[in-house]
């Protein structure tokens, strides 16, 4: 708390400061709604190349946050999170620059008819207005957050976790100065100069001036944002991820997929927790994933069947199975059949990222049509339920809920819509 | 109260009775987002047949209702609203046939790709689960709302006005048989069988069985709902539309779009409530409205310079260019330039419809880009925004958001989506 009163802004009054921040977004984002392609690519362009001339300025304030992290009492994990590196900057300056190659959605036009009496409807693609965007303390994603909100159209407001706070107003001022530069609204980017709390209270409340407010972090956070915020909120809870291994598998396909779901990066919400298999291949499959599983050091817990047939595996408790371990851990049970594996996933699943691995075509139409999950795989590995993988160029989070924009979240996703209607006279009758 | 009471159901635990109607509405969204079109559209024909053959038990509750109607101190305007006739019922249930013609959206399949290793994406549209629909005392919703939500895969828990209590019961009894005669889950459609306003409470917490709550209404219930639902809302506030006749305008066009979109049902949220005329050609054009409005009866409440153009027009007030009149009833304003125009449309406006008329396609392109409303019309009356005139085929309310849904919301407005993604043995390196 005492490194949290060191930052708040001299004058005190936090609901004042909240409300002036969100009407200055408020208003850019109204200049920001018109900017042309040209403007929004340039500025990114600007900020790569600031990032690049900025590198020493930028790694003097991480190195700042750096010698706190301990008081903050940081793990490895989380500190190698917060750490910049040169060879990181650099490889958010390409990132930045290849978001600049991105169509820009705005201006889309989509859904064109013309009617019967003559009018020509479609409907054009507009930014949602003010996204306020809060996150936990990976100072790339202040770069990453900004460039896909302004290339949307969108102004935003980071507030960014506290443990990161030099380095992330290092990057802000660059962002600025970019903004500036490109003859954009200054204030289309606003880092929040308080950490305190109480802060985001004020802004949850703003429903008149901010769009949609976007929480990445622990549970408990989004909870409460999507308890408090009056404005709409895009949900990022947790993966529960399975892979489901058919009878009719390629068992040697199978086992790279669940090894690959599980270990090529277990602490992210794509990554896999519990591994179905079909019980006519159990004992052919399971002993070989097994192995390949160990090698990457992977602890199973199996249902009783599991542990018939491979040796060296704990009991799985029902908490188990709903259970997003993100470690080298995962959950094993061998079912009956397609549908039981459904029903199980359908029980125990976050209804995040599912595969079924099968070269049965009709399996897999049935899997993909019941599952009822953000991204459902055939297969392949579940850690392809990314912005990136799936080809939307960049994603500001994974959307677990299914109103507005479901699974990964990019440019197109931070979009609303207009209809215009062009007509020469029409009336209605 | 004491009509509320006495319908109240005999249980007296709400609460139970809430979670009762919620879970069963989930249970049967589940079947039904794998109903085959066939089944739903199989749904609707038996209710248009049903609707035929039950016009007279229809009918006599109509009448109790009626007969009730003086009780709830209605005035006839709302007498009108509430009362169905034989025509009404034959066009109901045409209106369904109608719904049963239009192209299923779940399963549909967009935004295809392959990925350069090998991944086909899509994704397909889903429902979004169990949609809580609150309604005016409009017994004919009743059909059409459970026609929507049912043809695009959704459940639904239908609360309607007390004042129509018994039209709904009856009308609610004839589409849960049809649910039955086309082997469709029976729960698909519940309607309430309370009209307690503490009933409502709990339905509006009830986030993880309900995907999205629609009020229809007054502006003060979809506010209560907005800020007590803890799941996403669809929101159908004031239309506040704008007609901007430029100087470039054809005359006579101005004229008979502003007539129709103030008179053709003055009491909609799409009908104009204020006109505003480029000063060049106000000396011509106001007289000729002025006119033209007044055969309607219009009653018009102008700025200064307006007064000196017309006899007869009241001073409008700055309240006068933020009310929603619903009634015959247009404020004027003479301005200086189309950048006034737009200034003083988004300042006063609500974001829902509005028109330019003109000749000149650079004022237009300019008016569309720049005004932020659900619909921007060009050279057209503004009461074609609707669902059924913009070609969605039926709508059940206009969206005042961004987010999700904006404008007439159909079918698709009613839907999700999943991301499929297709391999061959990929995974991530």
């Amino acid at each position: 708390m005492s490194h949290d009163d060191s930052e708040r802004p001299a004058t005190g009054d936090l609901f004042q400061y909240a409300n002036a921040v969100g009407e200055r977004a408020y208003q850019a984002a109204k200049g920001l709604a018109l900017a042309s392609r040209f403007a929004k690519d340039e500025w990114l362009r600007r900020c790569a190349e600031r990032l690049r001339q900025s590198t020493e300025a930028v790694l003097r304030a991480n190195a700042r946050d750096l010698e706190l992290a301990q008081h903050y009492g940081m793990n490895a994990a989380a500190i190698d999170r917060l750490r910049l590196t040169p060879a990181r900057l650099e490889s958010l300056a390409t990132a930045v620059e290849k978001i600049a190659l991105l169509d820009d959605p705005i201006g889309e036009s989509f859904e064109k008819s013309v009617r019967p009496n003559g009018l020509a409807i479609h409907r054009v693609r507009v930014p949602l207005g003010v996204v306020f965007f809060i996150y936990e303390s990976r100072p790339n994603v202040t770069i990453d957050a900004a460039a896909i909100c302004v290339k949307s159209g969108n102004a935003v407001i980071l507030r960014g976790g506290k443990e990161a706070f030099h380095s992330n107003r290092a990057l802000y001022e660059l962002l600025r100065d970019a903004l500036l530069d490109a003859g954009l609204p200054a204030d289309a980017v606003q880092l929040l100069e308080t950490t305190d709390r109480a802060a985001v209270g004020h802004f949850l409340a703003m429903s008149d001036k901010i769009a949609v407010t976007i929480p990445r972090g622990g549970k408990s956070l989004i909870e409460r944002v999507a308890r408090e915020a009056k404005m709409p909120v895009i949900k990022h809870y947790d993966g529960i991820c399975h892979v489901y291994v058919d009878k009719s598998a390629d068992l040697e396909m199978a086992r790279d997929i669940i090894v690959n779901s599980k270990c090529q990066r277990p602490g992210v919400c794509n990554a896999a927790e519990c591994l179905l298999v079909h019980a006519d291949i159990a004992a052919q499959f399971l002993p070989l994933a097994a192995a390949a599983l160990r090698e990457h050091r992977v602890e199973l817990r199996g249902c009783p069947r599991t542990l018939e047939l491979i040796s060296g595996c704990r009991l799985a408790t029902p908490e188990d199975y709903r259970t997003e371990y993100l470690d080298l851990i995962l959950s094993v049970r061998v079912v009956d059949s397609l549908e039981q594996a459904m029903e199980h996933i359908a029980t125990n699943g976050s209804h995040h990222t599912d595969a079924i691995v099968t070269t049965d075509s009709e399996a897999a139409r049935r899997f993909v049509s019941v599952v009822d999950s953000a991204a459902v795989v055939v297969n392949a590995s579940t850690r392809f339920n990314d912005g990136g993988e799936l080809g939307l160029g960049a994603e500001i989070g994974i959307s677990t809920d299914k109103f507005h924009a479901r699974g990964p979240c990019g440019l197109r996703e931070l979009t609303s819509y207009k209809y215009v209607v062009e007509g020469s006279g029409q009336v209605r009758s």
